[in-house]
């Protein structure tokens, strides 16, 4: 393997939506005085809305819309099955930005820190620039630029994702690594011509996860427990 | 003004790119043997095409184009024009990635960091991807993202390059502050609406200098004697 550069699937890989995304709705039901719905279960509910949107565009029926748009449609549509009426469009402006709140996991910078000294990095995530750009302020992503759906105007796990991300950095596939805690997305990466590495993050569906806690070894080069192990296997 | 992000113009604001592109054929020419050409005089002539070849995209007579490809493309004329025949594709790559080993002017990388705590701060450039990250590494410019022609598929002046800019942030125009060394650059941005600061760059033509010595206050919100000065003039 010759990496130049590593990419990073972001949500679930580099952030613990779950947890963030839960936290950002309990103090928005806190401070509106929402009762009965259980903060965890809408995160995830919410979640559960994220592939059929992104399959609109993938399809072909729709043409690309950025991620801040699919989220706030896909909270919509939650608030009303929730019977949650009572919200501004500032107060789900403001939830709908919980996705741009996303607490990294614990060895995220640090590792990232250490892969940036010998590689370029950066996220090829399906969350748009601006999604990515506000995370990474507040959490302390060092990103070295922000790839992904929006440059490409295709999202995961689509070919055109990875190879317009290889393309913005002048790189041959081959001399690009796909980092993420998600077999499938590191399959369609290996398929597209890019090295892969597996993190686990046997945590990121919560305690009863059953998806994704061993890497598919027909699809990936490396495997490591954290960020910082990666660094260490990569010589960074 | 309310400004979120400041968007920096590069080649001459951010970097010098007369001295660095002059010691990068210089020191070609010393390893090859070449003799008899200045190598200040062919950075500029070099530069000299960089508007002609941006032209053809922005007439609409050829797609868009990265800055990489255009710069090779007039490297290739020049050096026909000065009798240079002997370098290998090799060489040649080599020598048009000059253009990602720019140093920075002494005062940006302290300015860009102190005004990185309050802002997104991102190149619009007419630069690629590619170069600006390459440059950005080397010369430690700490950018939250990487903006400007490429994502816009359109060169400055051209207004679309400043507000894909400004969409990719999900930014209003108003919120968004170009910065550069160059009037026309900002009284394109101000036009399209966004704040504009000029810092001057008195050398980067060198000792002989007639341009761009003073902001052109009909175009310009701000000036500042560099970004460290800019940085406190915004509270940064």
């Amino acid at each position: 393997m010759d990496v130049r550069a590593c990419l990073f699937d972001v949500f679930g890989t580099v952030v613990d939506w779950r947890t963030s995304v839960s936290r950002e709705f309990a103090q928005l039901a806190k401070s509106k005085g929402i009762r009965g719905v259980d903060p965890v279960e809408f995160a995830v509910e919410w979640r559960k809305l994220y592939h059929p949107s992104m399959e609109e565009v993938r399809s072909g029926r729709r043409p690309f819309t950025i991620l801040d748009v699919l989220h706030r449609e896909s909270l919509l549509k939650l608030l009303a099955r929730y019977g949650l009426k009572d919200l501004s469009d500032v107060d789900i402006d403001e939830l709908n930005r919980a996705w741009h709140r996303l607490d990294p996991w614990p060895d995220a910078v640090a590792g990232l820190t250490r892969l940036k000294r010998k590689f370029i990095i950066a996220p090829c995530s399906n969350g748009n620039i601006a999604l990515m750009v506000e995370m990474a302020k507040r959490a302390g992503l060092p990103w070295d630029c922000i790839l992904g759906a929006e440059i490409a105007r295709a999202y995961k796990p689509t070919a055109e994702t990875y190879l317009a991300s290889c393309r913005a950095l002048g790189l041959a596939p081959a001399n690009v690594l796909m980092v993420a805690a998600h077999n499938p997305d590191l399959k369609a990466a290996k398929a597209t011509g890019l090295a892969t590495a597996f993190v686990a993050r046997p945590r990121e569906h919560g305690p009863g996860q059953v998806s994704d806690l061993e890497p598919d070894r027909s699809a990936v080069d490396i495997a490591a427990k954290d960020f910082v192990e990666l660094a260490e296997k990569l010589g960074a």
